[in-house]
């Protein structure tokens, strides 16, 4: 079937924070053809990302992603693989095309599952869903109290698992993020799996991510993840091999199937976390989930945003009964929430399984949605080249 | 001294061809400080690279790379050391960001050298200029004569080297590849050096690469360039040890110094390319070029647009006598000539020496700019985010 029309929908809170939360505001991708609708979200910076959907071609290696689309079919997965292909080359000097392009991809494939009435998940080759455990993702608090109190609600919500990052951490001394990861640790109970996301603080500095070893093993911290800037696979590498051993985690920057594995390889990383809004969708994210296998190393979700993106970012291991455990935003914005009209909620077991309706299995919302939206107007030489479609 | 403007500029040609020639636009930054002006200029999709620079936060580590120079101070390279950290972690979420900070971090260069009345090759701690041979830049020919005629001309305008690139060569048979690659070498004569470019046409398929091996040895090609895909790390390394052997080049792609140090380290490239309207500007380039020397790989600049992109390109290992050779358009498009007064020609032996004049050495020429200008206007939710400055 023809693709009729791509549409770009930015939203945002009334208020964006200057606080590590991912979930404050969205560029969804409505993806339109034969009268079936897919959707998919990009991950960051939606202006920049509709820009390089409309801009105008630089050169033959640096079109718009919006170009390669053009009078495009889509009936099968290898048409997804097709286009991506064309985005890789046409698009190889528009350094933001992997953003735009993941959340264009997740919608074919959300639109291809309805078209054939399937879940994404069959479309990638699995038999049947192995539920995840879903770990609660939030940021530490202003100071260990309040991380205590998190820890606590959390746990008191049913989570076994809990991701605490950002914040202050890593920015104050040692010896206070001692005392954020003890509280954490105390608020949850020593039976649950506790997560510490570092969010690149340290740059490639090694000793300085060296000295909160000891302080992370004390608290069995079952991953530390996001120590270095994305590629800094020397320090990850240099790390991993430090003492006490903390697993490493890392990998959300990648925008492309060779950045992550090259995070495996070169890296040393214990756990690969992928974001389907960057990693150019969800077809590359299965690549790597198989490429992860292959070495032994563990994959893993990386979502901070909308149930849309949380379940797009289930498809490419929801088969691999292995990867037991995915990442759960438990505080985003209201808009994260407002975006569908159903979301993927955590069993008495606090586990999570991708639903077996067709496509991804996340209806947007466009009622709830509709107030967020950004009227976004980009012209070049007197000509429109965007405006905010309706919804 | 406080920074007082950013400006961008967006220039195109009033007709983009689909080829692969980067000369058909430019996005130009102007940094005013105390009554001082620096140029500089980013490399590709201008459109983007603006959004980049404006686009409303999206959380703490997605910035716009505007914003990270609010209230900001320039009086010294530390302070330009500084904010490439600031814009590295403040932007890390947002792909483009790197591509819109080069073009400042250039100007910035410029507007320094200008202050202390020196070129930047000098702040950058090098005691004098070593020439370099230009090699001439340049497409393929349609079919093999009219590459013949382009080697062949070439050699009349006194280059003693040359680079081929792009046009069909890799998508044809390798029996038609190597014709144009005979073209070339009987154009340009058995006594200069001929370079070849493939533009990432064969993606991560080394042996559609190793099919040309033995066309690039009989012509005695210096290197083989991009290959593959930029990140394409394993098919590099594993092309650069196959019979014959042709060195390989690569690392336009780079956008951080780290990207550029891991085709070195894990793709065994020859010669490291480095676009300093990619890499985050001059100074990460520097570190590249420093780090080739312990590798005892050859660093080289890639520069496919104006004088003032090129100048800047040379800064980098301005002085380090064993890197002898540099990129030099030979046929830009007239865009790129008229956005400066001044430009780099190379003398009667082809080889280009860096001025001693401030900054860059490199005047832009407001006066025959102005007529490729495109007026940009972006706003979101009712707001004028950006409108095309008065040059």
């Amino acid at each position: 079937m023809r693709i009729d029309a791509v549409d770009l929908f930015y939203a945002r809170m009334p208020i964006v924070e200057d606080i590590g939360d991912g979930s404050q505001d969205a560029l969804l991708v409505r993806v339109t053809a034969g009268g079936i609708v897919g959707w998919g979200e990009c991950e960051a910076s939606p202006l920049t990302s509709i820009a390089a959907f409309v801009a105008p071609m630089s050169h033959t290696a640096c079109k718009p992603v919006g170009y390669n689309l053009l009078g495009q079919t889509i009936d099968s997965a290898q048409d997804i693989a097709r286009l991506s292909d064309l985005i890789l080359f046409n698009s190889m000097d528009l350094l933001q095309a992997p953003h735009t392009w993941s959340g264009v991809e997740m919608a074919l494939w959300d639109l291809l599952g309805k078209m054939y009435e399937t879940p994404v998940w069959r479309l990638l080759g699995f038999d049947r869903v192995h539920p995840k455990r879903a770990y609660a993702s939030t940021l530490f608090g202003q100071v260990p109290k309040e991380t205590f109190d998190l820890a606590q609600n959390i746990r008191n919500q049913g989570f076994m698992a809990a991701k605490f990052g950002w914040g202050g951490f890593g920015t104050v001394s040692a010896a206070e993020d001692r005392l954020h990861l003890v509280a954490a640790r105390e608020g949850l109970g020593s039976d649950a799996t506790l997560l510490v996301d570092a969010g690149q603080i340290w740059g490639n500095d090694v000793d300085a991510a060296a000295l909160r070893l000891d302080a992370l093993n004390e608290v069995r911290a079952a991953w530390l993840e996001e120590p270095f800037i994305g590629s800094g696979f020397a320090a990850y590498m240099a790390l991993s091999q430090k003492q006490p051993k903390v697993p490493l985690a890392g990998g959300e920057a990648s925008h492309s199937f060779e950045m992550a594995c090259h995070l495996i390889d070169y890296g040393g990383v214990a756990f690969i976390q992928i974001d389907c809004g960057r990693i150019g969708g969800i077809a590359p994210a299965k690549k790597v989930a198989d490429y992860a296998r292959q070495k032994g190393v563990a994959y893993v979700n990386h979502t901070f945003t909308s149930h849309l993106a949380l379940a797009a970012s289930l498809q490419p291991y929801a088969g691999y009964a292995e990867f037991d455990i995915c990442e759960y935003p438990v505080r985003p914005k209201q808009l994260a929430l407002d975006i569908t009209r159903n979301w993927l909620t955590p069993d008495d077991d606090g586990l999570i399984a991708l639903p077996e309706a067709p496509g991804l299995g996340i209806e947007v919302a466009p009622e709830t949605l509709a107030p967020y939206l950004q009227e976004v107007v980009v012209s070049v030489g007197g000509e429109t080249l965007f405006r905010s479609p309706v919804l």
